[in-house]
C-alpha cells in the first residue's frame, strides 16, 4: 500500500477506484507468470496474488471441486479490494468463470478467452490445437470460445497431465522431457494445426521441449501474455488504469502452503528472484482458518 | 454398518468395539493399496477409508500445511467411530504422526515404522534405501525409525517426485517411466544398498520400473504389506480384532473429491473394480463444509 492510500483509507476517505490492486489467482504459484506480464506490460499497477498451493494442482480434479475453490480464492482477494479480477488459472478460467461471473459483482477475466482470441488472428489455415490439463481439455472451453468467435475454425486438444509436475520439478529440458512431450504430441502435429495455445501456466516453462517436439513450424500462443493486454484493454475502458507517473506499483503475494523448495521455484515462474517478496504465512489467510 | 449393528445402536446399546472400523486415511486413492492388504490379512474387518482427493498431493507441500490437513482428516475418521487408525500416507506418516498421537486418544500406527523394522530386519549389510516424496524424504523420518531400531544400519535416501503423477497417470512401464526411474535411482544403485523401502503408497504401481532400474538383486519393501501385519498385531494385544466367524468386513469409502478418471485409476490401487464401492458426494463430508 502507498503512504498516501493509507493516508486516505485513515482518513475514511474513499480511495480512488484506479489506485485498487489487480487481483490474480492460480491453483499455485504457475500464474505468477501472468503477474510477470503485468510487471512488463503495466508496472503502474498494483497486484495482489493469491496461489492455492495448498491445494494445487487443479488439473485433474472434478468440476464441482475446482469451482467451489475458485469461489473461495475470489472471495479471499474481493475481501481485500481489488479493481479487476484475473483467473490466471486454465483450469479454473475453464471450469468455473461463468460461476465466478454471476456471484461476484466484479469485472473479470480467465486466460481462455483472450488465449482463443489470439489464436484465431494468428492461424493460417483455420487448424488450432490447444494443449492443457484433464480438467481444461475435458471441458471444451476453448473449443466453445473458438466456435464462438471462429465457427470454421477446427481444434485439436491434448492433455498433458504430466507436463505440470515436470515443470514444478524444473524437468524442462533434455531427454526425458522431450519423450513425454512427443508421447502426448504427435498425434497433435500430425493433425495438420499450424498454431498450438499453451492452455497452461506452467506450459511456458516448457516451450523449448514443446516446440520441439511439435516442430518449428508450429506456432505457440503463450496466455499470459494475451491475457494481461486485454486486461489493460479492459482497464482502459473503464477508466481504470492507473495514472502515468503514479510511480511502479505495490505486490502482495498470498499463498496457502509455502511450498517445499518454493523459492527456486517460484522464481522460475515469476522471472525474478523470489526473495524481495513478501510471503504471508498461510495461516493469516483469513477463508483458510476453521 | 450390518443389521446387528444398526439395532444395537437403534436401542442405545453400547456397540461391541470389536465391531468399529478401522479407520484408514491417505492423501488420495494411493492408500486403497493399504485397504487392499486389508481385504487381504483381515477381511473381516470393518474398514472406513478417507482420501483427500482435493488437496492431493501432500508430497510437497510444507509440514505445517500436511499437518493441518491430517488433523482434520483424523477428525472425520475418529467422528465416525473407529477402533484403530492407520495413517497410510507416508508424508503424512513423516510430518504428522507425533502431532496426531498428541491429539487423539486413539491408537494408531503410520506407514513408517513398519517399514523400518521390515528393511532391518531383511538386509544383509546393514544398507537401507529409501525412496519417496520431497516430503517424506526432507523430513528423514525413515532415518531416524531405522537409527532407533538398528542404529549400526545406515540409510540413504531419494526423492522421486514425479512418480506420483507417473503412478496416477497410468504411465507405469515403458521407456520414459524406466529413464525416469533410472534418473532418480541411478546414485542409490550405486550406493551400496541391498533393500529399498518404496515410501510411498504409489509406488507399488511402479515396482516393475523400480525393479528394472535397481536390479534384480536389490530387495523392495511395501510398506502396506508390512503395515497391515502391524495392524493385526495391535489389534490381537488389545483384544480388539473381530471374532472369526462374524463374516466379511463392510467398508465405506470417502473423498473429498472424486477426481476425474477416478474409476480407472482407483481400481488398480485397490486391486478390484471400483464400481462395487459407494462413493460419496464430497459434499457429505462435514469437516468439508463452510
Amino acid at each position: 500500500m502507498t503512504d498516501s492510500m493509507a493516508a486516505s483509507r485513515d482518513r475514511g476517505e474513499p480511495r480512488d477506484q484506479r489506485d485498487l490492486p489487480i487481483g490474480v489467482f492460480d491453483s499455485g504459484i504457475g500464474g505468477l507468470t501472468v503477474v510477470r506480464e503485468i510487471l512488463r506490460q503495466l508496472p503502474g499497477e498494483n497486484v495482489v496474488y493469491f496461489g492455492d498451493s495448498a491445494r494445487v494442482p487443479y488439473g485433474g480434479k472434478s468440476p464441482e471441486t475446482v469451482t467451489r475453490f475458485s469461489i473461495e480464492n475470489t472471495h479471499f482477494l474481493a475481501r481485500r479490494g481489488i479493481k479487476f479480477l484475473v483467473v490466471a488459472c486454465n483450469t479454473a478460467s475453464a471450469l468455473a468463470l461463468p460461476v465466478l461471473q454471476r456471484r461476484f459483482d466484479l469485472p473479470m477475466i480467465g486466460v481462455i478467452d483472450p488465449g482463443a482470441r489470439e489464436a484465431v488472428q494468428r492461424t493460417r489455415n483455420g487448424k488450432i490445437g490447444v494443449i492443457g490439463t484433464t480438467g481444461t481439455v475435458g471441458s471444451r472451453a476453448y473449443d466453445r470460445a473458438i466456435a464462438e468467435i471462429a465457427p470454421d475454425c477446427s481444434v485439436e486438444a491434448a492433455a498433458c497431465p504430466l507436463f505440470v509436475p515436470l515443470a514444478e520439478e524444473g524437468w524442462t529440458e533434455g531427454e526425458i522431457p522431450l519423450g513425454i512431450a512427443r508421447t502426448y504430441l504427435d498425434p497433435l502435429r500430425g493433425s495438420g494445426v499450424d498454431t498450438v495455445i499453451l492452455g497452461c501456466t506452467h506450459y511456458p516453462l516448457l516451450r523449448g521441449v514443446i516446440a520441439d517436439a511439435l516442430g518449428a513450424e508450429i506456432l505457440l500462443i503463450d496466455t499470459a501474455e494475451v491475457t494481461v493486454a486485454e486486461v489493460r484493454r479492459r482497464l482502459e475502458e473503464r477508466g481504470l488504469l492507473r495514472p502515468p507517473g503514479a510511480g511502479d506499483g505495490e505486490r502482495h503475494f498470498f499463498l496457502s502452503d509455502v511450498p517445499v523448495r518454493f523459492r527456486e521455484i517460484g522464481g522460475r515462474f515469476l522471472g525474478e528472484p523470489i526473495d524481495d517478496l513478501a510471503w504471508i504465512e498461510q495461516s493469516d489467510i483469513p477463508w483458510y482458518e476453521r
